[in-house]
């Protein structure tokens, strides 16, 4: 390798100064929305498909052969010399949530093309072939598909999508078609990634939470991405007047609601990587006037490993049904999505941290709460992920998410000395 | 009076056999609906207007005469011979809420007319006008304008109810006049009846609740009108990602606004006549990955007496207050409503707590948790309330409201027995 790209990653952290690169891209790729005044950009879409083509021309620019794939799926190759050379896969999404952030996937595709861009101009070829994917779909904006794009290079991609329909009525057939993909089964299947040729899968993302800034540390080694368990839960009690109704008379739906949100939070603050979260709570055909004989919520629970989510799913439940029975209410769940956990391959972890220590910073490891396009990856190869700090008190899937420049930096020095130092 | 109009309406208790009579006009009552497959009858309606010329007649057939007030009233007066004489009030309300009960409001004009109807059969006069009232408009279904019907006979008609509109934009003004009424302030304000001229004010209500049926009881005499404070809460936490989000670091407004629900419920158990209800509960904007940002709710607290339910209001404020400030969240309340309560006169009420015990129920007083045009009444003369038992656990403002024909038979002894022996 060249002189000026640094070998040991930390004193001359400043030197190589991608962060500016990576956020001036950042801001140019938010100037493709489908709204005028925010950033949303949803599969396929024609801000999708612009931002699809200045992604493309970056990685051109860097050096790479690129393709838009069958999904459209921006997939970008720095060549190693032997052709017969394993594949190391990087990339996260280029779509958005409704209103969301500059950074939120974007960090992966910017910050690897930024790198690659740098070993081009010093003409460093890596031992190993690294491909660069700018996912077309995580967030399921357009069509509930989340995961597609991801889901489509391990083989997971459901046929039944492609009849998905979107608030318009177009389906997502026809959107690919109108984008100039094949729209077929067929060519969505050839899209698999034979395992045997993969290495490994990296994933530089944005925290999109608090633990890094409240830690006062610019980087931090994901350890597993925690499984989730979606649930909607339903209580009946008996309307009645509000008036009339003494309280011991009561079959309040909303009271006993309330003390199974409290009971929620309660179990899932006993983990350290568990979260329990009640979302949507609402009185169904509420007055004030009235006791509420019907209160509908939802209920996400997340854990860094999936005992630890199950055992509180369970303690959750049968407290709920203890508070119904006493409280003279019926209830009902309904499991709306289950998850298991991805955790991230040790070696891969400790080749990570490794390389965050030598910027500097101190190495410390936390689970995703947030699901990513390397949970989908994990099924086939094994995985690492490299969270960036994230401003604004960690607040994501808003305008007011934010990365600073210097934490970029770091990033972009530690993706470097991975690549470096990764042996296929 | 005639010997078959029972004196001590007790032994012959089934005799009169009101009770089948009012039923059945109950349900021909029914019959005049704003939808076709529920009852639901909003202030100047083609329901509501031919349910009131319906009414109309039955008076006319009880030997009474009718008036169509200025907004909307059927005055049926049976009168003394005396044209000097007092005037004792009865009446309710014949509008319904959405998908309302047969009995609500209309078991309290129906039971007056059919007693009228036996004494003019009989050829019995009363020393006192007694003027039978169908107040048009109680619940405030059309123009959120509860009680606009009994106010304007005690002079708090608002003229700013002139200009409210309906769902489709109608004024009141001008439903007024569509309907063949004058719709001027001078007309309504021309209804303020009298002090002077009015004795008192029964009303004949259903209970709306499950206190009688519980207690076994047919019958029950009024204390106290519950006065009623009502507000709206907004909780304002931090919205955030529901995976990552620890749960140390959350604002969560869900949460918070359980624990207040609970804490509401909680301190209204503590006097009898105090309730306190959260009848609508709402994440706004809640989605089941997201940390709640922002929960409204609403709160109801009522009691016989000012004090004890002023004292609950206060708590419930100071623990809300607390909840918030532990949790790192904002909250905000607005006063929606505060109604004074409206005790009843003793001397009625024991007056008619004889009527019942001569009828061979065990007396029994409790207050109305729920409010009457008895309250709007007692601003201008005495007032009391005759609840008859309601069936179906005490449901009400429901179509599976309904009383039993033996409880009315009853009542309409009491009724009888009451203006036998009141003295104005």
């Amino acid at each position: 390798m060249s002189e000026s790209v640094p070998a040991d990653g930390g004193a001359s952290a400043g030197s190589l100064g991608l962060g500016a690169q990576i956020l001036d891209w950042a801001d140019q790729l938010a100037g493709h929305s489908d709204q005028a005044n925010s950033l949303t950009v949803a599969y396929l879409t024609r801000a999708h498909q612009t931002a699809a083509a200045e992604i493309a021309g970056w990685m051109i620019e860097a050096g790479m052969q690129v393709e838009i794939d069958a999904v459209g799926n921006v997939v970008g190759r720095y060549s190693a010399q032997d052709p017969a050379a394993k594949v190391l896969l990087t990339g996260s999404h280029f779509d958005t949530v409704r209103n969301g952030g500059k950074y939120d996937g974007r960090l992966g595709i910017l910050l690897p093309i930024a790198v690659v861009k740098r070993l081009h101009e010093h003409g460093i070829r890596l031992p190993f072939h690294l491909d660069v994917i700018a996912f077309a779909e995580e967030e399921g904006l357009r069509f509930q598909s989340s995961f597609l794009a991801s889901s489509a290079l391990v083989g997971a991609f459901d046929p039944a999508w492609l009849d998905a329909l979107d608030d318009d009525g177009v389906s997502m057939r026809d959107a690919m078609r109108a984008a100039g993909l094949p729209g077929t089964e067929e060519a969505i299947r050839a899209l698999r990634r034979d395992p045997a040729r993969i290495a490994a899968f990296i994933e530089i993302h944005i925290e999109q939470g608090p633990v890094l800034l409240e830690r006062g540390l610019a980087l931090g080694v994901v350890t597993s991405i925690a499984g989730s368990v979606r649930m909607t839960a339903s209580v009946i009690g008996q309307a009645s007047h509000a008036g009339t109704t003494p309280m011991t008379m009561r079959r309040d739906a909303a009271a006993a609601a309330a003390e199974m949100t409290l009971a929620i939070e309660s179990r899932c603050a006993q983990a350290p990587s568990l979260v329990g979260t009640v979302g949507m709570l609402n009185v169904v055909n509420g007055a004030s006037n009235v006791v509420p004989g019907r209160c509908d919520f939802s209920i996400d629970i997340r854990a860094a490993d999936d005992a630890t989510r199950d055992e509180a799913v369970v303690d959750v439940l049968r407290v709920c049904e203890a508070i119904a029975q006493r409280r003279g209410v019926a209830m009902s769940f309904a499991r709306t999505m289950a998850v298991p956990s991805a955790p991230c391959a040790e070696p891969l972890m400790d080749l990570l941290a490794a390389c965050v220590e030598r910027v500097g910073v101190p190495h410390f490891r936390l689970p995703s709460g947030a699901l990513h396009d390397a949970m989908m990856l994990s099924r086939i190869t094994n995985t690492c992920m490299l969270f960036v700090r994230c401003g604004n008190g960690g607040i994501s899937h808003n305008p007011a998410e934010t990365v600073a420049v210097e934490d970029v930096d770091l990033a972009g020095l530690v993706f470097l000395d991975f690549l470096r130092n990764f042996r296929a």
